[in-house]
């Protein structure tokens, strides 16, 4: 029986964009676990009201529920062994950290070229709460925290600089064979990759090249979703 | 027979203070290794000629001679496998991150605090070494560097959000016990301890209060450090 996902999606349903859902797509490829995507918005509270909170990624396995992308990788750690996310304990701790620097510098860097680029392509009914949300956090409009953005994008791409030291010495962040961190930062830049066709990265960078080979990864999971 | 490490010391040979020495330190105490440190200045280069390179730590185990702090981690972890400081390879992989990270976000944060502090406490026939080598690196005076320090201390401080979140879930970087990690972003933080009395953390900081438990660790061998 598959797993269920509770996938944000945009209009259009086809288009899933959200970096924390990515993570959680690419954490059960990993496991090879079979997974049926529930299309959902930021307005569909009441479908995933059964978690007991209300953002994605959700999924249900059976009788078990699971929100969080940080939890469900360790609920599919436990319940499917191998190939490993984490290569035990330690390894698990360390990968923390990339999370926390993922959900931190990463997620934050790429908001503000992208924000108002989601207004587009969020589903209709969705708008209006995303607009207000996300004007609040920034306490600008999103037209305003987007604007100027080619001018930010050296120093993003300088706040990569960890991701791009770590990949001089190894091909994968997971060492010799991709793990959940792969999945953390790829994950992450699934969000503009779908959501945007702003380029935040540049061809030559390692770090782009190495996202090229996460995309071609189970079976092209990453390169065909649909772009928006 | 102890292990052999030259300790990058300042003009009172009691005070060391590299980054790179500290993580070392850590790593052979984390291992119940004994060690023999010797002092060691900018301009020793003769006394570490045979390590075929230039910089410390560099240590010397019998017959054997690794340069360079992570290098040296790899080799204790092979030598003495218990306590380990990696937990696998995919946990020595995922700390290869924490280590790109503070070798870019966190030491190059820290430089703009301590760098003058630096000339006082270095060696005498160190400093027309590192004022020229150190402001060739900046493109400015020392002086001009560590300028205004304390109108960037929120944004250092915020810089260290990933550490923060990381704590947040577990009471060390490495999980229940302290890893490499922990010895890598405390090793750094051994470096403004020991070289200024500038205070970069704030003592409510979850990330002070982990320093400190770091501190007490291995009999207090952070804590007994002498400070400039």
């Amino acid at each position: 029986m598959s797993t269920v996902l509770f996938d944000l999606a945009g209009a259009d349903p086809e288009v899933r964009f959200s970096p924390y859902c990515w993570r959680t797509r690419f954490a059960l490829a990993h496991k090879g676990l079979p997974v049926r995507t529930v299309p959902w918005r930021f307005s569909d509270r009441e479908a995933i009201a059964f978690s007991g909170q209300g953002r994605v990624p959700v999924i249900q396995d059976g009788e078990t529920v699971v929100s969080d992308s940080w939890a469900i990788a360790e609920y599919l750690e436990e319940k499917a062994p191998t190939p490993t996310l984490f290569g035990g304990a330690t390894g698990r701790a360390h990968a923390l950290f990339v999370n926390a620097w993922a959900d931190s510098v990463l997620l934050g860097g790429i908001a503000r070229f992208i924000v108002r680029d989601l207004l587009d392509i969020i589903d209709h009914q969705d708008r209006d709460y995303f607009r207000s949300s996300r004007e609040a956090r920034f306490g600008q409009a999103l037209e305003a925290v987007q604007a100027g953005r080619e001018d930010r994008l050296a120093a993003f791409r300088e706040s990569l600089l960890p991701v791009r030291l770590v990949l001089r010495r190894q091909n994968w962040l997971g060492g010799a064979a991709p793990s959940y961190a792969d999945h953390i930062v790829a994950g992450t830049l699934m969000w503009p990759r779908c959501a945007s066709r702003f380029a935040l990265l540049e061809q030559a960078d390692p770090v782009a090249q190495w996202f090229e080979r996460v995309l071609d990864l189970y079976g092209g999971l990453g390169r065909q979703a649909k772009r928006a």
